[in-house]
């Protein structure tokens, strides 16, 4: 039978609110199977950008990445945001590796093609090296990502967090029974986003497209259930998006189902 | 027998200088023995932190870390300046992995007392987790450690960067025959400060004092050599000072002898 390993992505809402993070890391330490955390960097980033006058542009919510916008990314994502989370992780006894996708190739990626939008130094995932990310998690290293990449050919590529996650989870369900946690600061995909106790327990697909054809899901969710549809379409066993609570509370959150 | 291991530590002028980083870059990614660099990140932590109106105090060359300028040299140092040296190795070939301190609890370190100065966030080095950096050697992967630490109380530290590639260097030799390289822009260390060529071979304790007493040697180069001779007592097997070529090149730079 295949062991269990755990994803855990967090968003950026977590990360700029210092003791939600900690409550949050706190939670994640005590899952006691092998675990994966991803992260993004949120408005730390924007905030050193302004600080430093460069222009931050976005193209529905995604960032476009010029190369003064890839080196304060690499800055706060790989180094003031993935050392802090290292550090408190060691802190409360989770023996935490950060890494980017260079690191020990772990993740490599493309750059995205500029048409029909150029956006810059972004890449998508190509591969996830899980032989290596496995050989951590045997001994018993929990690997940190911050959503950067490479192309193997020296050049560093700002990348989705999100699916970081979920490719990072389909690549280990090759060997393990993978859960995939989607976890911010609200409890789940909510039926009214006026009311935080509105958590839709389950997802199908069907309910999926009746939500989106109605217009039901707030619009910056789409890719998020997109990509837990794909992960679940491509072998990993449970997806769920909620918060921290969810991560160890089974019956928290949303769960996805096909 | 022990099997050899070459640690490498590259200064600030030669971060700063992209071709001369480059050709360095080359010459480490050659070096066909198992190997750990060592980095700091020196003038892009003061350029940054200029740009963000961050006072950069200096007491003796040393840097006092304040939290912002701790801030700074995480994002500098973990981010930036590692995550550039590792995607450029993995194109040259080399299995790089960036580490910090807390990174797999590599690096331990305690604060430094406040007394008789503050040096604000700096750490000296208590212990190097030798067996998580042996695993990593043995699965050829190249560690590259940048200059921050922390205490496994949650802390990151500013630590120097010699004394990281000096304890290193000390901790592997329990298990492996190791050389330790200090590489910089000059061809080692100068008798006359302003012959490039003036290269002194080999350096023995009684020489060095010699030097030292005709004040032969640079202010700036004390430190460094007393990092060598530390080393050499402490069962390295060899230590030398050099530029890039002295990496590959057994007769290049200057070789310290107890």
């Amino acid at each position: 039978m295949k062991s269990k390993v755990t994803i855990v992505k967090i968003g950026g809402n977590v990360i700029n609110d210092k003791k939600l993070l900690d409550r949050f890391l706190d939670e994640f330490a005590k899952l006691e199977q092998p675990k994966v955390l991803v992260h993004g960097g949120g408005r730390l980033a924007s905030e050193l950008s302004k600080k430093l006058k460069i222009n931050t542009l976005m193209d529905e919510g995604r960032r476009i990445t010029s190369s003064e916008t890839l080196e304060v990314v690499t800055m706060v994502y790989a180094g003031l945001v993935n050392k802090n989370i290292v550090s408190q992780l060691q802190k409360k006894k989770c023996n935490a590796l950060g890494l980017s996708g260079a690191d020990a190739n772990c993740i490599l990626a493309v750059k995205r093609p500029v048409s029909p939008i150029d956006f810059g130094w972004v890449g998508d995932v190509q591969s996830i090296n899980d032989s290596v990310v496995n050989s951590f998690l045997e001994n018993g290293i929990t690997p940190i990502f911050c959503a950067i990449t490479h192309d193997g050919e020296g050049q560093l590529l700002n990348t989705n967090a999100d699916t970081v996650a979920s490719e990072v989870a389909i690549a280990l369900s090759k060997t393990h029974k993978v859960e995939l946690i989607y976890c911010f600061e609200k409890k789940g995909v909510l039926s009214d986003i006026k009311n935080e106790e509105s958590v839709i327990n389950e997802i199908d697909s069907t309910t999926y497209l009746r939500l989106k054809q109605e217009q039901l899901v707030h619009e910056g969710m789409i890719p998020k259930i997109e990509n837990c549809f794909n992960a679940l379409r491509s072998a990993v066993s449970k997806v769920k998006i909620g918060d921290l609570y969810a991560i160890r509370e089974e019956s928290l959150g949303t769960k996805f189902i096909l």
